[in-house]
């Protein structure tokens, strides 16, 4: 269904398709997964870092039977040229239309964390390294956390949501901006609002004032919530949001409108320190499920108390992120 | 026997459980070792540079079946809170319970190198990077060398010594202090003293004034080597040492007492350097064995001529790292 | 034919062994390689980054079933001292001797690159690492690029060349400098002269006045077409090159007298920008074949129409590395 599409963002994936990957994750869960990547590679490039996505990746990759390597741009790429027709005369010694070329020789999947900060939003929007990749690679790319999507956190949230929910139809989730001291990608609530809205769930984002998510991202998600049945609000009010919602989920993000301009990003968050989750705040939920993507910013994104609470599934999330990219590299592979 | 422990020091393991993991170390070498640890993981953390251990250990999991991942901490993981309760508003990202809990997630051992060098040696032997690890992981921890000890060079000494000597009750150990020109880690005297007092060893530790193993560890020692039936003395005195010594095991380490204050270690250390092993002095000894766990400063530690005798043992040392390291992954994994 | 033996120049090679080793190549490309170093590892020590070589080298090995452990020198070695005798007392942690000792106990095969730009031509053409790794270690040594050679680049290269031209004997190469602004290495232009020289080409090697190859490496390879009844011509003249070539390989390179001395190098090259290759030049040769080792820096060396053009092998190449890799392992470690 998916064999060889890149897995970038979650907006190219249809509900149905969605679901065949989560329950592909179900089975290989439950009854194992055998070898069927035996003699396969995945080339994985890391232009920031990441320890959940490296390890997860490389131990659902490995554990199918595959070689992985392991690779960061800036100590093992040589620096990269991006236009066309550039005349290399600079400080770039290699084109990306040949790393990727000839990445694609080598390996049969290649996977890109790249989180460009520089610019304002409308450029890092663009996501042009993965981009690019996706342009000039001959085999399936998948995105380890890009400016604008994480679709395999997105894949792993689905699964445990199914996990604790069963249905996901009709059911409310809470996604709300969180504190934190510096300011984070948008990519998680991105992915997260995008699979919710895409599996009928009825979404309330919460923020502040200047956090509004990327504007085009959102509209895709309204779409997909339009089509699927759920529904989708946006509140500037935690507490709101919180009301009787199925679950939690927590994130944390800087102001697009200050993006690449840290001091006037910080001045702009000074003021909502304290949207904070407490057992206060998550007792007027429906059950106190509560999610994160990791790393969290323990008592100021969220108490100790909720995030070692009984509801929180934050432990099994990261779990998950093995068994969803099992499914989908072998669905991606035909294997 | 030992499945599902962790291996972060001697201490815990018996003198049955050591013998049973250099037997199994002794049949792996000599009949092969199959494939056991298919679809089973490592993940091993570096706060600390490593040649010998991170290569033995990728290659002793690997060549069992298994797949590894080698993380640099400062590289690969976010910067870490340790403390209960932390308010984490600062530099770190992310709380040593949720990086040890979700790398138990994904892995089926983890490993650790932290040799912290920070504070006074009253807070330096809490070794609180490895036990924090212990702490919040589901999975067993091997210790890859810590501030207080190195237990798998210690288990590879030992198939060394029992391929040497036959069996080690009765025999001679010194263990002497080395002038080198940087105060070095105590983990591997410290589990070299371990291990030879659990199997029985007559051990004569030689060093200069100041220079005294962390106190709680010589007692730990001095215990096993009279349960044990062997001994335990120090001397200041390295030629004293030496005399009719079955084996002497060199190492350099530093003064406890200025632990953390390299200046004053430096100056503490000045008046030592003819604690240098030679020929000379290695005629006193019992067949003129020769141990050292490296890296090994030639000409400064040792002369080459003694290095590089017929009766240096340090390069199957080396190697025996290998085959007790197999034996210890599938003990512990249960393969 | 080739077992056990270091991969370190071409110029340890007959015809014949080259032969032999594509001829593998091209079986284990066709039909496919199975997995015959199940239980075998790989040790990769850098001592200067790679893409293209750290990435085939890895994937050639781990699909031939072997394990890998791929090393920075600066992060995962400690600093080395090379001489005999050397009274360790400074800041080198580790001898070569122990370092590729230690190494030769864990993997089957160990692989280098280093790129040594300290000193002047003299001393940097004695390639001091990696012949110093292949006097200590115990096990073969694979050159993945040094001072002086690159020969697995030039196994991939005579297997892109045979595929593309059949038999090799008395076919024109045109090996051309080209512009770069900064002096490369000569490894490459070093292995693929050699190469061709011993397979019979006809080669013409064109460069700017100073830009002469290293004089004793030039010597072999006339030697070596001399034996084989190819040729060798050196000219000053890009175009004269050219003529009627039925393949032109592009490469840049450091001029040798200059060697270390990085402002007096970018003095003399100045003059040299129009070194470039245009679709008019390549109009000259015999099909307009082309082929650079990479990384390229386009519309620098060579126009984006020649990179890119119908009779650019340049990704072939690349792709050929694999295939000549997994031959080389399987032949040298007798699998």
């Amino acid at each position: 269904m998916i064999q060889g599409r890149d897995v970038v963002t979650l907006d190219t994936f249809s509900a149905e398709e969605i679901r065949h990957v989560t329950a592909r994750a179900r089975r290989m869960k439950a009854e194992g997964h055998g070898r069927p990547l035996v003699g396969r590679s995945l080339a994985m490039v890391f232009f920031d870092p990441s320890l959940r996505t490296r390890v997860s990746f490389d131990i659902a990759f490995s554990s199918l039977g595959g070689s992985v390597i392991d690779m960061a741009a800036t100590r093992d790429l040589w620096p990269l040229a991006f236009g066309e027709g550039a005349v290399m005369d600079g400080l770039a010694d290699e084109h990306v239309r040949d790393a990727a070329g000839v990445l694609s020789e080598y390996a049969d999947l290649i996977a890109i964390r790249a989180l460009d900060r520089e610019g304002d939003w409308a450029q890092a929007r663009q996501d042009l390294v993965i981009v690019s990749f996706q342009l000039h690679s001959s085999v399936p790319i998948f995105n380890m956390e890009s400016v604008l999507d994480h679709p395999c956190q997105a894949f792993a949230d689905a699964l445990t949501l199914e996990e604790e929910l069963g249905t996901l139809e009709g059911k409310k989730l809470a996604l709300t901006w969180g504190w934190h001291p510096k300011a984070r990608p948008l990519a998680v609530p991105h992915g997260v609002g995008l699979m919710a809205s895409k599996l009928g769930m009825r979404t309330t984002i919460a923020h502040p004032e200047g956090y509004d998510l990327d504007g085009k991202t959102l509209a895709t998600m309204r779409h997909a919530a339009a089509a699927s049945g759920g529904s989708l609000d946006v509140v500037y009010d935690m507490d709101e949001a919180l009301e009787q919602a199925d679950v939690v989920y927590a994130a944390s993000w800087g102001a697009t409108r200050h993006h690449g301009r840290p001091d006037a990003e910080q001045a702009h968050r000074q003021p909502f320190r304290d949207w904070r989750l407490t057992t206060d705040r998550m007792a007027h939920t429906n059950g106190g499920r509560f999610m994160h993507a990791m790393p969290i910013r323990r008592n100021v994104e969220a108490d100790d108390a909720v995030v070692d609470s009984a509801g929180s599934l934050i432990r099994r999330q990261a779990g998950n992120r093995l068994h969803v990219q099992r499914a989908l590299f072998a669905e991606v592979l035909g294997a």
